[in-house]
């Protein structure tokens, strides 16, 4: 009900949180953005019930926001990784990542991104590409086509 | 049960989550940016259930997230308005709107963000402040602290 709710809603935000909301399923999306790809790996850094995790997986599945692999050295089983789709979800977990680090009681940040290939570390920020400045310098409102 | 294992996470991305991992709070943010601020405003263009929101606006208030105003013109009711907290959300907003407009089965984008000072079209994109780089550019992982 509140899906099919959301998914007609002619809103790109309420399309979205129609396929990633629910925190489940954006923490699966978190941990696979970061290389976990197994069931069981899954299932452990989220100790999320076996079922739930099923269940999530198979929603992002169906979504194309994932897809089921052949496991590389036991191809009864499977691998879940992001799809082209999936990974253009990086923003979404960034953004939360940054309000969690700046507005959240944790004394301090958990986790620095950095740049696997050279080690440095990255610093994300939302810029206007046409003005070149940062959102928050903007008076941002919506236009509706 | 599920909310205080999101807020005894060690990660800012499950705290983020704890605040506003569900679906109508985000859409309530969403709209509180654009700024509606009436509890009527909020119920008619959500379409959600008068308790919902209430409740959704409670737990907002609570968080810091939200702030509940006198009205200017008539004393005996409240606007909501976001705190600075809360406007910090806008990249999470965002990142889900561009999301919905690439990946989503609308036809367009319903919406178009613009600078309201001058009416320009604004284009959002993360950059890495230290290499001026896009984040899809890079090869992002995460270092735990």
């Amino acid at each position: 009900m509140k899906r099919r709710a959301l998914d007609d809603m002619n809103c790109s935000i309420a399309q979205t949180l129609d396929v990633v909301g629910d925190s489940w399923t954006l923490l699966i999306v978190r941990d696979a953005l970061f290389d976990v790809t197994r069931f069981d790996d899954f299932q452990r850094r989220l100790d999320i019930p076996r079922t739930t995790l099923s269940s999530r997986l198979t929603t992002l599945v169906e979504h194309g926001v994932m897809e089921r692999r052949p496991h590389e050295s036991t191809p009864a089983r499977h691998d879940y990784v992001l799809t082209p789709k999936g990974r253009a979800l990086h923003p979404v977990v960034v953004s939360m990542l940054q309000w969690g680090d700046a507005w959240s009681s944790l004394p301090e940040p958990p986790v620095t991104l950095v740049d696997a290939d050279t080690d440095a570390e990255i610093d994300p920020v939302y810029i206007d590409r046409n003005s070149g400045k940062p959102l928050t310098e903007l008076n941002i409102q919506r236009r509706h086509n």
